[in-house]
């Protein structure tokens, strides 16, 4: 099983309808075969500079790759992630 | 409920007996009363440069507070933490 998540920050201010926007389209992601447990969270660590994360789970490689492959990703990646966030840092964790 | 995680890089080499001790005594933090759910990950994301996680979880503000303050936390920041670990990011998540 592997947890993907991203921190984020948008470009939009903070409590803004194109903020809220954002937050609820992403949830186009849920539609995508082999997309388990997404959640979306508020990044509350002062010791970085993330305001937002997703998280999600995949049963196994395979289901990571046809998310990053499927056309719901690559096009909410191609017309809303790439416009709308300012910086990012992706995480991916497997059990030890 | 707050998720408080750690992404980290050990001084030791990979797959070292160091390494593999830290890992193993960083458990002492399950000791410590209000901690939920610790769990020790591998990072396998290639777009960041960090080998490990933790996460753990609070009920609450005031939960994670005294786990901050816990002598067993002190101490193993302390005495484990800053000598062993060569970067790190702390990340702590809020449900939307």
């Amino acid at each position: 099983m592997i947890v993907h998540s991203v921190i984020f920050t948008l470009k939009h201010p903070a409590g803004s309808s194109a903020e809220a926007k954002f937050l609820t389209d992403a949830l186009v992601l849920t539609q995508i075969h082999g997309v388990q447990h997404f959640e979306r969270l508020r990044q509350i660590s002062p010791k970085n500079e993330f305001d937002f994360g997703f998280s999600m789970q995949f049963a196994d490689a395979a289901a990571y790759q046809r998310y990053d492959e499927h056309p719901i990703h690559v096009e909410f990646v191609r017309d809303r992630w790439v416009p709308e966030v300012a910086k990012f840092l992706e995480i991916d964790y497997e059990a030890l």
